[in-house]
């Protein structure tokens, strides 16, 4: 269906996906307007709804006020079906382009997920969604059964075990970083065990729904001549990278400073927390506040690279990131390709990660300019962070979103929005068509840097 | 000579590059520790001397002292003289590397310049440096006598007024930034013939030797096919473009801050001079502190792209950013090549743009790191200021200089050494040999951002 219509009506899949995130934020904008979510005397203004409506259904988990203080249970139940329908979203549309891509150039991976989609497309499509959603809730129903029995030692009753339980695996999983204890996951910081079961979903949901269908096929060994894509392997391993590189900068940092005086696994865990976090979750066990500038910097820089493609995260993307930096090592190396587990990757995918990069870069140059006039009050350690924080969908925070500005709260969400379609689908939906060039000229070379 | 002994010692220019400024560097700061340097019963410790003479090697005039109340006369003359040699060094080096790159790849750009080199390559690398010297001895004397009559309206001897223009002709030609009043150019802010001269001085150092050797030729009008490179074309455009850009932001974002009350020819002469200087040289008519902050992060960022190869100025080069920027319209508009002024532009010149740009930032992004941890009492944006200032050997600062950790200094000095030595040269240098790949492997695509 889809597909077709994407022929018949000359919709690139790109601007397929920006409509959806138009019309899902439209009607999360509506569902957060309905009588009833809001506690009794609790006034929201238009745009800090449009802000909540933007920040859920991004998944990025920013707000401008505290969750458990203003909305009501039903408010609750509202916020978490706008964060699933994001997450779906995201998850269905990028794995959707992706499957498209796949078959313009003709991939076998394209065979592995729609395996036995040999029906109609519009069949495929539904039973894509179908696998998407089983999976998502799959993974959320096991974490809210185990936190929501871990959690009865913080509860008297199951329902409000329940309530936290289910709350915390949904805002780990789809990595939208939303509290309902009004401090994060600050409560946990002693408790591994939240932690862990945190981290896994928060992997589970950023690390890219391909890399789950293949995981789920290896696993199920159906297919003896399998193998991982590359995409699962350079994506999987990025992430790792980054998640060790990201604690191990977190405890050198702040070892003998904000952690000083911690036995050393609690720093370990407070380390890896704030890593994986980082990556897209905005879940945090320590108000990142008391962090120093730098870690404050390296944490920006963290949440600008963001998560994996086709997953719930944003930034620039793992695999912007890797074959970016692929192409820097083997260029200092007087290699101008880049072979990676035994392929080599295309030059044009080489071209549009630096395309991705530089875009970014420069938005987060202008976005700081532009909160820097409208945040008068706000350091550039603070302004940098909470937009890599937007851009990045992640939602951590330094404590400057609520006291934002209306023209800040604006380019606040301009970022998520961005993050969450990110910024390549962005560039093909301004652009124009491609055009071949009528005719070549002669190349010349300049001096460069 | 050059080229023969590169070939047989297996030294790449970009290491001979290296080298120079090694050499040049260990010279200049045993220059600096001749007894009678600096005025009586001034300490001058090791550390500084060093910044001192790398700053000054490199053109970028950053100072940890006020240069009039710590040298001598005689000090003075020696500093000149190092920023001479630093002057008459980047642009020869550059100039001899593009020659060699464009006698690789066959350019009847290098025809141009070494139009009669037809002798033996000594002979021609001779007369290479020569010509430098001419050119850049003739713009710096034109420079000194016009400074030198004007200034006496400010001065009661010829002596003074001669060693204050002989001094800001240097400082502004050089593009070292280097000034004996110890407020920059501050003194001349209502002089708008002092700025004027300047400015022009400053783009003539700036806009790169080749630049300056075709426009020679243009003049002299001695080959009726004489057409200008595309070098030439894009990086003076890209001069073009940043300076009233630069011009523009700042009248635009202090027109009604710092530069209230201004008349608008005095707001239209600030901006244009601090966006000139930006791009490389570094004075100053006002203190640069007072801008707003979203100013200071756009300068930094002007600073960042720096001025032409071949120049005397750094950062990551006009024509670096120029080719990103074309590449990423043109992406946008679903085209993969850049067509330019009649011209392709080579696919391995847009990687290497790329390459520049990201390392750079990414150095930006570590000093960044380092500097908020050794610097506690200067803000991110002070910081990333000072090293943008550093790397595109601008020498801009906002007061954090003078008080820097040794950490610090050593931070800003190789930054002042990689931007002047150019971040593509430092690539090669550090880089081993080109290797072929045994074998290529199927390419496969992967998802991106
Ligand atoms: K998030
Ligand atoms: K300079």
């Amino acid at each position: 269906m889809a597909n077709m219509s994407i022929k018949n009506k000359q919709i690139t899949p790109f601007q397929l996906l920006v409509t959806f995130y138009f019309l899902a934020m439209l009607i999360s904008f509506l569902l957060l307007r309905i009588p009833g979510v809001y506690q009794d005397g609790k006034e929201v203004s238009v745009i800090d709804t449009l802000f909540t409506a933007v920040s859920a259904i991004s998944v990025t988990g920013l707000t401008v006020f505290n969750i458990s203080e203003t909305f009501t249970d039903f408010g609750e139940i509202i916020l978490l079906i706008i964060v699933q329908l994001g997450a779906i979203g995201v998850m269905s549309i990028g794995t959707f382009i992706w499957l498209l891509i796949g078959k313009r150039i003709g991939l076998r991976e394209r065979q592995l997920i729609m395996i036995d989609f040999n029906q109609t497309q519009l069949a495929g499509v539904v039973r894509l969604l179908k696998e998407i959603i089983k999976i998502l809730f799959f993974i959320e129903a096991i974490g809210t059964l185990i936190l929501t029995i871990h959690f009865m030692r913080y509860f008297d009753s199951w329902s409000e075990a329940f309530k936290n339980g289910l709350f915390a695996a949904i805002s780990a999983t789809t990595n939208s970083g939303f509290d309902i204890t009004g401090h994060s996951f600050e409560p946990f910081y002693n408790d591994y065990f939240v932690q862990f079961i945190s981290m896994i979903l928060i992997v589970l949901g950023a690390i890219g729904f391909p890399v789950l269908v293949e995981l789920k096929h290896y696993l199920l060994k159906k297919d003896p001549s399998f193998r991982f894509s590359l995409f699962t392997k350079i994506t999987t391993v990025t992430y790792g990278v980054l998640f060790i590189i990201g604690a191990f900068a977190i405890f050198l940092l702040e070892s003998f400073q904000t952690l000083k005086g911690m036995p050393w696994h609690e720093k370990l865990f407070v380390s890896m927390f704030q890593s994986i976090s980082s990556r897209s979750a905005g879940l945090t066990t320590m108000d990142v506040e008391m962090f120093s500038e730098a870690t404050k910097i390296f944490l920006s820089f963290l949440m600008f690279v963001g998560s994996s493609p086709s997953s719930v995260g944003g930034g620039i993307r793992t695999t912007t990131f890797a074959i970016a930096m692929l192409f820097l090592i083997n260029f200092a190396n007087g290699r101008k390709e880049i072979q990676v587990f035994g392929r080599e990757i295309c030059l044009e995918d080489i071209l549009r990660s630096f395309v991705v990069i530089i875009l970014a870069a420069f938005m987060v140059l202008i976005a700081t300019m532009v909160l820097s006039m409208t945040e008068p009050d706000a350091t550039t350690t603070e302004i940098i962070f909470e937009i890599t924080s937007a851009f990045g969908t992640c939602g951590m925070d330094l404590g400057i979103t609520e006291s934002l500005s209306t023209a800040g709260k604006l380019v606040i969400m301009v970022l998520m929005f961005v993050g969450r379609v990110g910024l390549i689908s962005f560039l093909y939906t301004l652009g124009g068509k491609a055009q071949k060039p009528k005719f070549r000229y002669p190349e010349e070379r300049i001096i460069i840097g």
